[in-house]
């Protein structure tokens, strides 16, 4: 007999139906007891009633261990209190395998013991709601794009230089040609398929080797980049919004459910709608001072800065403009104070700090050269990206935007390593 | 004034619009001047004619050179003569960026001379043809699993064991932790999904430093591993086969103008139906001894073998149940035939090999432990996925599907290289 999954139970009121799956629990209430199924696509309450079904069948019951894999077949009926809205009135049920001594039990666990149990942890209903979110955003943006004309531009992870410092790049024996380092930004290779292409996306994992024990950093993390030929820092910043409305508002039409799991309050996701507020540097810098906050211009906004700010907004806030000498040595300088970088962070309301990242490129051949000596860096590892300016240089911007901090942030959760279905950290390689 | 794209201008047809872009060339024909401009999306003829445009207008054709940027700004005219369909009557012209000496021109160039310039080739007509349907390839990939309720699992790039011996992997120090190798598979991670989710799959870059100088390898590449709970070979083989048909039936759909720039016969594309042919291993050894090839049973097929295969069939060929020996310590034993694995590969046509590879999973406890023992893995780093068949096991099959040899296959190229943006091979690592 054909399987159903148990999402699609809707379509097959009244008829007898075979799923497959797990226990998630069980019950008994008198002469009725209840298998509680889950078989990756939802949850489904088994009702076992004396003379309906055979002895065998009541036998299973008792047989049936948490996470013991069986099959279950009956009638699926309409039943409102059901969670699901369905129920199955069980006819025979075969058990596969049974688990003994499942280890993620309904007590609470501490989240090492968790993380230690990563592959079995996958099967609660909260990293359920986590990862089909997740899921969901990495649709939206790959919708997004797609829909837009921009071409998909898978960058190199081996990457041949050490662009801005090796201390935080992981490096690997590449044969006969010395070490390659793993990618922290396909970013320059994006600018070259903006030459090519007039509108691209890079997406794909980015890695960074930083001994930061945190609750936002994990050593391999996935970023979209897009990057568009002819666009300025004002292009950049509308793009950035039609974006992240389009993320946010896809979540809330299609993953509801899971955001109720989650208990997330959705008053703040609901704002996110163009336009977003746009604030220089500057202003950021007026507000924390105006907070109190003890801030020298110059300066980076840390993690507690970034709070101050986006906590006088109920939506993400666009910063631009921010001082060069913090900031990348391939962004454009203002050209109304060459001080500033037409830089743009965008932070997340609620603490969940900066988003994404990006800036208009320097599109000029001679200060781009100036700039890459500046830095010291090896301008031969980069003659490639210097021809980006010698063949028909054009204006051109682009952002970065982290796929687990954007999932922490819509999910609401504390910490990244919940974002990703096996996190990478400092202190941690599996499972 | 609003900037237009290329394969926009139907919309726009009559209209004064801008345009930006760059030079791919130009010619006169007396007193009619022709500008060429590629923006990326399309190709656009703008005609200067004597009198209705400015001498500062027919000043910029001169300056203008191969790749140059510049914005033309006129009227757009419905040309069926004309390539894409469209010509601007042009009224202005503004120069962004004179190109000098652009180093790739109409001239043939050899392939390695291209390939340190790729950041300028893929520019070229044919690279946009390869690199769009490499999209389209992955677009549809995602559209057929997120349609059919399968949750993306984005498996760790990072793992900390060499499954199947080091010499192939990339290594890399991380932290206090030892070495962390790059994946080759996402697969066990795959199952740990499929246990949790039902059905799921995995889509990312993997690496294989192999020492290998073929047309057919790269040391990074993308590859899509679908993995089910509760599925059989049987099963697996109709996910892939319905898989396959979407795919080249979306390109066929979505890109025809891009095979007939490649100048691909899509004879054997548009056969790309199911059913497809199921021959077992046997089955295959019989083909080849009865074409005169010295092949002895038990050996696994070389890519001359499978070229004489697949030359047999006029579209992609399944063969299944493998000798076991042959094949990766998880796959099922045939309950058949012990000495054969469970195992599927998927033959392209026209010489292509491989494209898709899979199994079902051994899920016996026991069994599996016991396999692991005989290949001398260590028992440790897999009791994670052993817990799988201790908590729960079921039945359960999936495959990988390569996206580099499956974009060459469907686009007719002789080479890897030039089905992913940035080429990693052992003896290149740039640009």
């Amino acid at each position: 007999m054909k399987r159903t999954y148990i999402e699609e139970l809707s379509k097959h009121q009244g008829e007898e139906v075979t799923l497959k799956g797990w226990l998630y629990h069980k019950r008994s209430s008198g002469k009725i007891k209840f298998l509680v199924m889950r078989d990756g696509t939802g949850i489904v309450q088994g009702v076992l009633v004396k003379g309906a079904a055979s002895d065998e069948v009541f036998d299973c019951f008792d047989k049936l261990t948490q996470e013991s894999s069986f099959v279950m077949k009956g009638k699926a009926k309409k039943e409102d209190r059901a969670p699901g809205g369905y129920e199955i009135e069980v006819s025979d049920i075969e058990i596969v395998s049974v688990a003994q001594d499942y280890p993620i039990t309904p007590k609470e666990h501490g989240v090492e013991f968790l993380m230690d149990r990563r592959h079995l942890w996958l099967r609660s209903s909260r990293q359920h709601a986590v990862l089909r979110i997740r899921h969901e955003i990495i649709r939206a943006i790959r919708e997004f794009f797609d829909s837009r004309g921009f071409l998909l531009l898978d960058a190199p992870i081996f990457t041949p230089a050490a662009c801005e410092g090796t201390s935080t790049l992981f490096e690997t024996d590449y044969f006969d040609l010395g070490k390659a380092y793993l990618t922290q930004s396909g970013q320059l290779y994006g600018e070259a398929g903006a030459m090519a292409f007039g509108k691209v996306y890079v997406f794909g994992p980015t890695f960074r080797a930083e001994k930061s024990k945190t609750r936002r950093h994990l050593t391999e993390f996935w970023m979209v980049e897009p990057e568009v030929a002819y666009f300025d820092l004002n292009d950049d910043m509308d793009l950035a919004e039609e974006f992240l409305e389009h993320i946010v508002q896809s979540v809330l039409k299609n993953r509801m459910p899971e955001l109720k799991t989650l208990e997330r309050n959705t008053e703040f996701l609901e704002n996110v709608k163009r336009p977003l507020p746009r604030i220089t540097y500057d202003e950021a810098v007026d507000i924390l001072k105006r907070k109190g906050v003890n801030f020298e211009w110059g300066n980076d906004f840390g993690g507690s800065d970034e709070t101050v700010i986006s906590e006088q907004f109920d939506r993400p806030v666009m910063v631009h403009r921010y001082p060069a000498k913090i900031k990348a040595f391939y962004m454009k300088r203002d050209p109304q104070n060459s001080d500033l970088a037409l830089a743009l962070d965008v932070l997340a309301p609620e603490g969940y700090g900066e988003i994404i990242g990006g800036s208009q490129r320097e599109d000029d051949l001679d200060i781009l050269t100036q700039r890459i000596r500046e830095h010291s860096l090896p301008q031969d590892a980069f003659e490639w990206y210097l021809d980006l300016r010698r063949y028909g240089s054009v204006p051109h911007a682009g952002f970065g935007l982290g796929v687990e901090r954007t999932v922490g942030w819509i999910c609401g959760l504390d910490h990244v390593r919940e974002t990703i279905p096996f996190a990478r950290m400092i202190y941690r390689l599996t499972p």
